[in-house]
């Protein structure tokens, strides 16, 4: 079965023919194409299409008019002026780096595009090599390792603290943020005069910011939610920092909004997409979804749309309040290196999948190997021999082909996979915009953070000693013996923090802890 | 239910508590134990457990001897001589960084070792900050990009050349091997005084390495197979250039596999793991495995795992030749990052996984935030928060403690998923050591390049027009169609390398294709 869609402007090109699916199967879904057809484009007219937070969804539409804006200027100039030397750090000194302090949607795409474009040894370049632009580190965590890496590393004094959090009080975020801020303190810097912000005017973030007199505050809307947040601002600024053209990317997403609106779903990739996950899957998700670019610069794209996709589809909720428990499983990294991997299993092993193969057409470099084949000979090779080997055994594949790793491009991907997102989350009737189990989740974390403040508090006849149930029972916590327990082991390793010492009781099989 | 495993004397802790398996449910599987501890035993006296290979499986048991062994010894020599200068690369000059050319297997283990013990910025670092040992870079695939990066970056005379194939065969491997060996050339320098491999005795590139006077050959187990190599040479030489304490490594190992080798299910964690596995997917890999270790230095231990896990499990037939088709996926990133990604999926949507969340007992750096709590309490919190959240809704979590990301806790962690690997082999009764998917695969690949050489060759009248079915039946392979439209397609967007064109035909909804 031929079911190819071809973008003969691009190149770009899908390719559904290995799916084992039918246009008879596609024709059944027309009353959902129909529902797709008519809430993306109320969605794209405002309607509010993330109910829970009562908001609008403009990623799809505010990228039009974003490259035409004053902000989309304002980024622009102040990148330049940075990589100018025409703004300077607390010191005087030109700006050599950039700390991107943001977790989930303000980290994954930024690191997707400068991984992409600007490659894996970017930050190892001369300033004469990267044209005086900034090298860009990430902290995407709340994680002391992965900030006393950063701190080891960069000058302070030359280095550019972009804090991006959308609503403005990410705790994680704001670790980071104090942690920095401290830092800069400890060698008499001045952290303001070197840090900048994006975030949601009014926010938590926004009034730090303003009030410390920070070198910079970018807005950024509320009706974009992070994890489709690339296209925006949130993009923008860490790719103008490093030199890489944000135009040309907001062009090629905004080509493929031109695609994936048509209303005839064979003629539009997103709606393809999502119908043939939809079909793959039953509805539910049954099938992981495997992306596999054949690129060393794509191996963070599995990851990107990892979040994009579970945390959009992943929900118990239906828009009716129905409890279906929907979602969409997304793994890989990258072609052919994954054949020496997992892709044993994908050939031979469970049929619980289906993958998507990503070529770039165009090869990085012309390396001529021995006789008469390149390089790049053998990597599609590869591809082919792959995909047909899974198509030999019925196992689905969907396959794409982009003309390059360019800004254009991967412009051209996230737009098509945040469509398809949409797309299928009004399949099955769900709302793909907000994160309900984050909010869960973050409730939670506060309350393990009350149990240690009551554990420690209510220990105060010290030095006490007992297990973890006669100290939980001890400070009016019973039921939380588990946690207790997490609470005097982290005490007991962190010295430099708690007075805890532990020693293991053969006849319990477990600790008994002396707090001291 | 309490069903904990601590190991008092490194702390290392695992806790299944949270599985909703009960020991009425274990002891049920007590053949399947039995079977276990007998084949393990089995295995480490030498026994043929990869029958399809015909060959023995030592990387349990090599690695104790290997600490003590002349080539331990001699691999220890060559990097301190390397580090001290004592010996040079081809023009004289102190090497600076090696290149690990391997992939998979090759790959896999010796990155997340050199991530998470040297850190993110090991070659950002100076020669002091090294204190003289090698930046280390990877080859991992056969793409052009890769091959480009790293040569635009390095300095071919001050770089070791290490090229790691079991095989000596490994196309991939071979392909960078032959692109360098042109870029030094080019440059008329001398690749093989620079170079290294590590390779079975009398393979292909054992014997090209000697004929060509490498600087070092170093020789490799047949018994050992890639993805458990980590623990042999493989692991061993690419730390040892990096200045990582590799004898640490392997002691960790070791400690793990005394643990692991106990015949009592209820205290051997390798047992227990991979019970948990088995009864959480019903014996057929239902559930995805997720990897979360909550630390920045271990994100790439999903990947490893990955590796280990799916090209182990992921097999059509049992060792009875009945159709089987078993696998266990495995995906994962790091925490507290994943909880603003993929994490909204687990709280909320398909319950289709079992999570295993991994913390690091002691934080990286003491960092103190605002008031009393410090980054780690943060994380902690997170960690716990989460688990709490899960196991409200019945969401299954294994829990494990480690001391720190250090050489010893990773061999640990390693040798732990090794062995349950190999149990949950026996539980299911499959050969854990062979990839046959990935030899069908390879061979595939090899069609495809015969298409091309068919399609180019049986062309000679040109220049020749038409579409990609009229030029596979004009070369004589109209069953091939899609594989020549790929080669066309990729011919006609590598004009360095090809004198094909195309134009798309609106009408035939395709390409037109042009031969030069």
């Amino acid at each position: 079965m031929n079911m190819k869609l071809i973008d003969a402007k691009s190149g770009f090109t899908i390719d559904f023919s290995r799916m084992n699916i039918t246009w008879e199967d596609l024709d059944g879904l027309q009353a959902k194409f129909d529902r797709a057809v008519r809430e993306m484009a109320a969605l794209e007219n405002g309607a509010v299409k993330n109910p829970d937070e009562n908001r609008k969804v403009t990623h799809f539409t505010d990228r039009i008019a974003y490259r035409q804006s004053e902000l989309f200027a304002d980024v622009q100039k102040f990148a330049e002026a940075l990589k100018n030397g025409q703004i300077t750090g607390c010191t005087g000194k030109k700006f050599d780096a950039v700390i991107v302090n943001g977790i989930g949607g303000s980290a994954l795409g930024p690191q997707l595009l400068q991984f992409a474009i600007n490659g894996p040894y970017w930050n190892e370049k001369s300033d004469a090599e990267r044209n005086g632009y900034l090298k860009v580190y990430f902290l995407d965590n709340t994680d002391s390792s992965g900030l006393k890496d950063a701190l080891e590393l960069v000058d302070l004094e030359t280095t550019l603290q972009l804090c991006v959090s959308k609503s403005g009080g990410t705790q994680e975020t704001f670790n980071n943020l104090t942690a920095l801020e401290k830092a800069y303190a400890a060698k008499n810097l001045n952290y303001a005069a070197n840090a900048c912000a994006i975030t949601m005017q009014g926010s938590k973030l926004d009034e730090h910011a303003k009030a410390a007199g920070w070198l910079k505050v970018f807005p950024m809307a509320e009706s974009i939610g992070g994890r489709t947040s690339e296209t925006s601002i949130v993009g923008h600024l860490p790719a103008a920092l490093a030199g890489i053209d944000f135009a040309s990317f907001l062009a090629g997403a905004c080509d493929m909004d031109e695609l994936t609106r048509r209303s005839d779903y064979r003629t539009n990739p997103a709606m393809m997409l999502a119908a043939m996950w939809y079909l793959a899957g039953n509805g539910k998700g049954d099938r992981n979804m495997v992306i596999v670019p054949y690129s060393d610069r794509l191996v963070l794209l599995s990851r990107y749309l990892q979040q994009l996709v579970m945390e959009s589809l992943g929900k118990e909720l239906d828009l009716d309040g129905n409890a279906v428990y929907q979602g969409l499983n997304v793994f890989g990294n990258k072609g052919g290196t994954d054949a020496h991997a997992f892709i044993q299993q994908l050939n031979d092993g469970r049929n619980d999948f289906f993958a998507t193969f990503i070529e770039v057409m165009h090869d990085a470099d012309a390396v001529k190997l021995d006789g008469d084949l390149a390089m790049g000979d053998y990597l599609h090779g590869f591809l082919y021999g792959l995909s047909a080997a899974l198509e030999a055994k019925q196992r689905p594949v969907i396959t794409m082909e982009i003309a390059a790793v360019t800004t254009a491009e991967l412009g051209r991907l996230i737009a098509l996979y945040e469509r398809a997102v949409a797309i299928y989350a009004e399949f099955i009737n769900i709302n793909a915009f907000h994160q309900p189990g984050v909010q869960a989740y973050k409730l939670a974390a506060k309350g393990m953070l009350a149990v240690r403040e009551k554990l420690f508090n209510a220990l105060t006849d010290r030095p006490v000693s007992g297990s973890a149930e006669a100290l939980a029972t001890l400070s009016g916590q019973p039921e939380s013996v588990a946690a207790v327990a997490g609470w005097l082991n982290r005490a007991a390793a962190n010295p430099e923090l708690y007075s805890v010492e532990r020693e293991f009781s053969a006849a319990d099989g477990d600790w008994i802890y002396t707090v001291k």
